[in-house]
């Protein structure tokens, strides 16, 4: 029996949903720009999917906008800085995805400074680090909703209130929060004052890859262009299958959120990690049913065994963990780990155990006892 | 009974491509960025379908990167310019699709002037407009492989090896290649010399949306950023389902690939049409079996009946057209037609046709004789 501890990196994904994609595929396969009836028809179905997304987020339809995934979610408001006819500084916190912080490196080819927003030891990025590190010159912020690695969950509504309050009289940085690991996994709103655009990914809650979803508050004029797809805001055909698997994922991952048992499955993992002895969580602050963080990703340390040796000899047992994020797993640098002044030989020893709905005892036990077989060859 | 002349929008997809596709993401469903064991069986069908795919088209699987679809691929080259420390020009060609057209508008924010490579009144772009065109600060060309409007084949190859020639002793700008319409439906090849990128997209070849290919006959340096997927030259989880579909679309586009059938349709439309009077093709000069054309694709104009209105009637007979490509069909403006010279008023009435492997005499047929009833009614 294998058992998955990965589902942060991507989830299994639901067979009823894949099918779905494919019977729209099949039966409503013209190109929704297209103005005959068949293209009609499609156009109908995305908007429906649309409609049935921004009733389960709470939001407006005309506020969502179907992208390839996460990453593109990300890039697509950021990148929007490039029509501004002045330059300025970006503020991304120190625990942001890559898809965030590397492509936020990069405008620094483009006239903008990147300003890094520090996080505290236990992995959380306050509104008054917040204010203290945006510039009059800040033109975007962005702070994620749960950290991909700790699963630490951060104050973005208080963070979206400071910046509306600080920012009064003057133009408010554009706020983007990376809600990918959030979103279907714990209760959190988009329609938060100050949130000006948000991500999310099909292929993190049971649906199809190349899938995803870019929330905005109100239109922006995007830099990335094409075929003047989703009003304009994300080019290319639209996928109109993937569409409607999204708002079905989303409708199982949130309708159907059971935090409980998220919360259970993961104090039965400290508990019995604890038990083993050797295994400390990162932050090592954070409790049973701690609902700082989501429970459904947590990052540990064993004092001996390193992360990789870990992923490698649990493998050997069918089970699949990992070390960071599966994005960042070929590196051997730990950005979210040094944020939180995670000392290196602690880090080295790092690795992220993620669940899911569908995990229970019977994995968690099979885990504890490779880990035990594990711990007493070494 | 539908008939459908719209494959160059998109194409009905190949039900058994996409039961393969949701089989996969079942069965390898783990991230293939993750090193469990799980992971790595991802990464290494992720990897057999870049082989699949190099195999079939010719070229090294270390040139090939899975994409988002034909946007994102053209796109990718294009951004890439944003990353180089000193800015220059770019020459894109008169009729490029608007993932190239309006993208490059979008580059002028950033310090880079946009150059126009005229076509002539045929839509045809020669290697002397090229040359003629570009400066010696010009860093990218972009003429496709097909005009998706018109169907005219680009003397791609020609255009590289004026290039090569031209620019000895100094550096070539990169010449990106949108081949959307020409893999799968033409004979084309990408290891051409000269030829430094391409653009692939799944649906227009029976593949799903939402999956596309990227050539690259070397490295460059990308600018757009995120978890390092695809040797960091696409960030974002790795869509294996979409890959592995891909490569299958791509095997049966390229190897059953039928241009005699093409052809032997596309004469019957012109003559079929030819035979009702008032129609003309777009260019006059296109002929039967003209080489110089996809077979697969034709603009017309009809003398009296504005495009719209003709896509709105053979709509009611359930035939699907388009006027220019889908992408463009809510703007007014029809820029590739406005390159060609064409007047304005058979602008108006011009629409396009395209055709695909399972495009038949009886759609042709019916096309005819609801064109017949629609012209006596006026």
């Amino acid at each position: 029996m294998s058992a998955y501890f990965d589902w942060a990196a991507t989830t299994r994904p639901n067979p009823e949903i894949l099918e779905l994609a494919n019977k729209i595929a099949v039966s409503v396969y013209a190109n929704p720009s297209s103005v005959h009836s068949d293209g009609k028809k499609a156009a109908q179905t995305l908007e429906q999917a649309r409609t049935d997304c921004a009733r389960i987020l709470g939001t407006s339809p005309s506020t969502l906008y179907f992208t390839s995934g996460g990453t593109e979610s990300d890039y697509v408001p950021l990148l929007a800085l490039l029509q501004r006819p002045v330059r300025g500084s970006v503020a991304i916190s120190a625990i942001e995805h890559p898809a965030i912080a590397e492509q936020a490196k990069m405008l620094s080819h483009t006239g903008w400074e990147t300003l890094v927003i520090p996080a505290d030891r236990d992995g959380f990025v306050s509104p008054e680090a917040v204010l203290s590190t945006i510039r009059e010159d800040t033109a975007y912020v962005a702070v994620m909703a749960v950290n991909n690695e700790t699963g630490a969950i951060q104050p973005v509504e208080q963070i979206a209130e400071a910046l509306v309050q600080s920012c009064k009289g003057r133009k408010k940085p554009h706020f983007h929060v990376d809600a990918v690991q959030a979103i279907g996994k714990i209760p959190v709103s988009f329609t938060s004052t100050g949130i000006d655009s948000g991500a999310i990914s099909g292929h993190k809650i049971g649906g199809p890859r190349g899938i995803g979803l870019l929330y905005l508050a109100r239109r922006i004029e995007p830099f990335i262009r094409g075929g003047g797809q989703e009003s304009g805001i994300r080019p290319g055909t639209e996928n109109v299958p993937g569409a409607v698997a999204l708002a079905a994922a989303l409708d199982a991952a949130i309708c159907g959120l059971d935090i409980d048992h998220g919360m259970k499955m993961m104090d039965m993992i400290i508990e019995r990690l604890g038990s083993l002895g050797g295994f400390t969580t990162i932050p090592e602050s954070r409790t049973l049913s701690d609902s700082r963080f989501s429970p459904w990703i947590i990052q540990l340390s064993n004092s001996s065994i390193p992360g990789e040796v870990l992923v490698r000899s649990l493998s050997a047992y069918d089970i699949s963990i990992s070390t960071g994020s599966a994005c960042s797993s070929r590196k051997k640098s730990r950005p979210v780990l040094d944020a939180m002044r995670v000392p290196k030989n602690i880090q080295q020893n790092a690795f992220r155990l993620s669940i899911g709905p569908t995990t229970d005892e019977s994995d968690i036990e099979q885990l504890y006892h490779a880990l035990k077989e594990i711990c007493r060859r070494l």
